[in-house]
C-alpha cells in the first residue's frame, strides 16, 4: 500500500479521491446505509463500518485509541474490503490507514470548497497529528489554501508536519497558541485525539465567516467545540443518524438543524449563505467514504493477484473432502 | 488454514472447539454482544459479525448465496479477525469459511449433548451439502452417534458426503426420502441451504423425543420447518434478539417462548426434561461462536508471522512523512 501510494504522489489521489467522492455522495440515495457498529473499551474504541450499493459492498474495521501514541502504536490503524454483492465474495481486502488519512482529507476539502469562502487562502491545523499533512494538501488542492498555521501542544509533532509539508508549495507558520493559529484563518481544523469532551476552540477565538473542519471529535464523549460555536454555526454532517451519536452535534439538543453534506453537493440544500456565516463540516467519517476510497484504490491498483483467502473447492458443496479427502483438493482462488 | 486444519484432523480440532465454545458460552455475561449487522440483496446476503470480551475483540465477514453453486462457487465463504481490545491492533487475520463450517458443527454437538435423548445413537441429515461431514463428526464425538442417515435432493451431494464420512467409524445410510431418513432417527439435523420459507420437514414426520439441530434456516425469509412443529417444541437459541430476526421462531409471534442455550449450558434453565419432549435447537450462527474458534486457531497455530497488513510508522504521528517522506519509512510490523 505504501509503495502504491508513493509511486502515485499524495496530491494526485487526493484529486482522484475527490472527485470519486463527488461522484459517490451525488448518488447517496443508491446506496444501503447504517451508522457503524461500535465496541467501546477504557482505551478506545473498536468499529465497523459497512456500505452498500447494488453492485458492490465495503466494510472497514477502524479503531480509536488516543493513547496508542504513548505505546509507539497509532492512534488509528484500519484495514477493509471490498466484496461482490452478487456472489457475496471478496474482491479485495487491503490496509486503510493510509486510505483513511486520505478520505479523511478529501471529504474534509469536498464539503469545504462549498462552504468556505471562495477566497479562502488560509487555514489554521490544530493537532498535527497523523491526520494534519493530509488536510493541509487536500485543502491546497480543493480550495487553493496557500497557508497553514499549525499548532499542537506537542512541539514534535508540529514540526514533523512542518517539515513534511515543506516543498508543497505552503506558506507554512508554526503558532505559539490557538488563538495566534486561528485568528485571521479562512479555515479552522482541528484534529486533535482526545477520547474527551475537549474545548479546543472557545466561542471568543472563532471569527464571522470562519469555515470550521471538525475531524477530531468523532465518538459519543469525544468533540473539540465549546457548544456555543456549534449553536451559532450552520452545520453540516456527513450522516445524521451517525453523527447525533458521534458529532460535535452530540452536545446539542435532538432537534438542532443539520444539513447532509449530499444535499448540498448535489444542490438540494445551499451551500455558504452569506460571507460572515460561519459554517462548520462537523466531519466524523462514515462507510461512504471509505467505499469511494477502496474504488479509488482499486482502479489505481489494477486487479491484482487473486486473494487467497477464500476457499475454493473443485465442487463447491464438497468443503470437507477439499480439506480433509485425499484426492479432493482445491483449486487455486480465482 | 487447510493445511493447519489437515494437521490436526477434523475430530481433534472439533473436540477442542467443543471444549472452547463451552467455556465461552459458560461466561456468556462477560461479552459484549450485538446482533449480527446484515446487508441483504437479490441473491443473498453479507453479514458482518462481532463481539468482543474484555481482552479480545472479533469479528467476521459472512456472506449467504444459494445460487453461488450453480456458478461453481460456494454458499457462505467467510473471514475473521482478532483484535485487543487494549489497543484495537488485529492479532490474527484468517479464512473462516472452514472455521464457520466447524464451528457451527461443534455448537451443534454442544446443544445437543444437553437437549437429545442421552442414548441417541442416530441422526438423520437432511441436507448433505458444504456442512454435513462436520455436522456428522461433531455428533460422532460429543453424542456417541453411530449411524448417519443422509438424505439431499442432489444424489451427487449425498454421494460426496458418504464417501467424506468413510472410514470415520460411522454406519452411513443414503435414504431415499426425508421421511425415511427421519423415521426412527433419535437427531434430525436440517442443513439445507435454500432462501426462501422452505418446509424440510412437516409435523408428520417429526416423533416425540426427537431432538431437531435446525442449522440452514438463518436469515429472515429463510426457514426449514414446518411453523407447527416450532410450536411443539421446547426451543433452544443461541442469542435471543438475533435469532427473533434469522431463526426458525421469525414464524412465531414474539412471545413464543425461547431460551438461550448459555442458561442450559450453566444449568440455569433446564436441558431435556422428558424422554417423549420434542427439543428444537433453532442455530443460526452467532458471533460468540467465531470468537471461540479464532481463539482455538490462534492457540492451535502459535503464533505466526507478524501481520504486515498495519502500518508502523518509526514516529506513530507521522502517517504522512512515513510514506510519502524521504528517510522517514516504516518499521515492518512486530
Amino acid at each position: 500500500m505504501a509503495a502504491l501510494l508513493r509511486r502515485e504522489g499524495p496530491e494526485p489521489i487526493l484529486r482522484r479521491l475527490i472527485d470519486e467522492l463527488r461522484a459517490d455522495f451525488l448518488r447517496w440515495p443508491e446506496f444501503d446505509l447504517a451508522p457503524r457498529l461500535a465496541s467501546h473499551s477504557a482505551g478506545g474504541v473498536i468499529e465497523l463500518m459497512p456500505i452498500a450499493d447494488a453492485q458492490l459492498y465495503s466494510f472497514k474495521f477502524v479503531n480509536g485509541h488516543p493513547g496508542n501514541t504513548r505505546l509507539g502504536k497509532q492512534t488509528v490503524v484500519a484495514f477493509g474490503m471490498l466484496a461482490d454483492v452478487a456472489t457475496g465474495y471478496p474482491l479485495l481486502i487491503c490496509e486503510m490507514s493510509l486510505l483513511t488519512a486520505l478520505r479523511t482529507a478529501a471529504t474534509s476539502a469536498l464539503a469545504a470548497s462549498r462552504l468556505a469562502r471562495p477566497e479562502s487562502r488560509s487555514m489554521a491545523l490544530i493537532g498535527t497529528g497523523a491526520q494534519a499533512e493530509f488536510q493541509a494538501l487536500a485543502f491546497k488542492l480543493a480550495l487553493g489554501i496557500s497557508e497553514i498555521r499549525l499548532f499542537d501542544v506537542d512541539p514534535a509533532a508540529m514540526a514533523k508536519a512542518r517539515a513534511n509539508l515543506e516543498g508543497h508549495g505552503l506558506r507554512l507558520v508554526c503558532a505559539h497558541s490557538i488563538g495566534e493559529a486561528v485568528t485571521g484563518a479562512d479555515i479552522v481544523t482541528t484534529a486533535t485525539a482526545d477520547k474527551t469532551r475537549a474545548t479546543i476552540l472557545t466561542p471568543g477565538l472563532v471569527e464571522p465567516g470562519q469555515h470550521l473542519n471538525a475531524i477530531g471529535g468523532d465518538c459519543p464523549g469525544k468533540t473539540e467545540l465549546h457548544s456555543d460555536i456549534v449553536a451559532r454555526a450552520r452545520t453540516i454532517v456527513e450522516y445524521e443518524p451517525q453523527s447525533r451519536i458521534e458529532g460535535e452535534i452530540q452536545q446539542m439538543p435532538a432537534d438542532y438543524p443539520v444539513t447532509e453534506l449530499w444535499r448540498v453537493l448535489r444542490g438540494d440544500a445551499p451551500g455558504r449563505v452569506g460571507r460572515d456565516e460561519i459554517t462548520l463540516f462537523d466531519s466524523v467519517g462514515f462507510a461512504l467514504e471509505d467505499f469511494s476510497a477502496l474504488r479509488c484504490l482499486r482502479a489505481i491498483a489494477g486487479s491484482g493477484p487473486g486473494l487467497d483467502i477464500i476457499p475454493d473447492p473443485n465442487d463447491p458443496k464438497d468443503l470437507f473432502g477439499s480439506v480433509f479427502s485425499p484426492g479432493v483438493g482445491f483449486e487455486k482462488a480465482a
